[in-house]
């Protein structure tokens, strides 16, 4: 997917909702409890309710690959669900890959050519040549951890060195690598606070926010911190969405939750001149 | 697996050479090419003609994901193959994974639970929370990455915070961290000089080495810096042993270069007195 394409799907739509596919089969309603296809029905029923007010979906790959090889089966029936049926959807691999380059390179095949995701999360540990493999792959983006919104983002992202943070320099120095156009970044949206700073230094790129609602983070303080000419925002949801009922009524009360996000935000970028 | 089954492995075999299992399917012996069974078969041959060298394996997750659905099929059917037929041998899932809590949980179980591993690698860049999850298990193994042997490893790694990198922050921290006598660390030989520094810093903890052979670094002065009353060392090496010959005489190429490799510690090992 082109990012002009995901932009105009973003104004569009009057949204820029991401839904994070994080299922815990011990949270969805009875009758998908025991059956070997949980993970796969609840999934397309939760995209074909929330697919009005989304951008973007974000499967959770862990919640796949804990039932080894069936759940990646699932997790290639969920992708393939969403790109015969939703193609003009961006989606985003939540997993958080990332290891020396040739090893990155299969990483990259894996969820861009084998499975058909259209980007994919990547941690920044190993430096540049863990990270420009997937940048090599075109119409393809690697959404790089830089600020996450939970607590242990405080024991290494946070580290100072001369007063710069380790998430800054990864923001500063990813920038400078090979295929930069083609990265995003996480930022927690729980740090609010540093999303103003974050969009100085990176102010092109696409953020992807984790943390509103269950996590907590505030909507409107994200867009007015983070907003650029492109958006350049995509903020996701799961919990609040996906459990937002855990009884037979749960795609009714997914639609809802997303709607109800949907338009806060038709109003946030109403307010924004974007629209 | 508990450590001190590990450390008598070693000892009784003279060896703490892990083989890795980075199966390039461009790499093999030309009867394996076009085989929908080729990573299975390549890696039952290599693990019965070095099993009698080595103390422990390490599948690269990559090279298995990315062939989706069929790859995973493969990793198990590898990791079944070396709990039924070399039980005492030590596994390393090498998956480099990290997320938030719940997510590592989900991690954790799919390598321990579901597939079987001993212990897996993990990305230290999240923090705590991310990281302690997999600690939760019990004789189960997190092997986190503190240094890397890549190039990219300068990038974040060994940014400076009044005098101490990022990476023995890394190793600092992770040593107060719940579960952290499961702990293990990934540390590049080819930095075989900041050893010394690294063992000071986590005495007690096995350290996974790689980078001999292909990557380049001293088998001896990896021992000469690293090794403690424990042995606490695993070197790997993948290249050098599993592409010995890309040839039929593939297996027998990848015995004597990990019967070489076993000997050089077997003397290394004496020459400390370990045995």
């Amino acid at each position: 997917m082109k990012l002009a394409e995901l932009k105009a799907e973003i104004l569009q739509k009057k949204s820029f909702l991401c839904v994070g596919l994080d299922i815990d089969l011990d949270k969805v309603p009875v009758r998908f409890k025991n059956s070997p296809t949980a993970l796969v029905d609840f999934s397309k029923e939760i995209i074909d309710a929330t697919a009005p007010y989304a951008v973007a979906y974000k499967p959770n790959i862990a919640f796949f690959e804990t039932y080894g090889v069936e759940g990646m089966a699932a997790l290639k029936e969920v992708i393939d669900y969403l790109n015969a049926h939703y193609p003009k959807h961006f989606t985003i691999a939540d997993a958080k890959r990332g290891d020396i380059g040739n090893t990155s390179t299969r990483y990259a095949k894996a969820y861009f050519d084998t499975l058909g995701f259209d980007s994919i999360t990547v941690a920044p540990y190993m430096g540049k040549d863990s990270v420009e493999p997937f940048l090599a792959f075109e119409e393809k983006y690697t959404i790089l951890l830089a600020l996450t919104s939970n607590p242990g983002a405080v024991d290494f992202q946070r580290i100072e060195a001369n007063g710069t943070p380790v998430y800054q320099s990864v923001l500063k120095i990813s920038q400078d690598w090979e295929g930069s156009e083609r990265l995003m970044y996480v930022v927690g949206a729980t740090r609010a606070e540093a999303l103003q700073e974050i969009r100085a230094t990176v102010p092109d790129a696409f953020l992807l926010v984790p943390g509103v609602g269950a996590q907590g983070g505030s909507l409107s303080e994200v867009v007015h911190n983070g907003l650029n000419s492109d958006v350049g925002l995509l903020v996701n949801s799961s919990r609040g969405i996906i459990y937002a009922s855990q009884k037979e009524d749960f795609a009714e009360a997914a639609a809802n939750a997303a709607k109800a996000l949907q338009e806060e935000m038709a109003v946030l970028l109403q307010e924004k001149n974007m629209i």
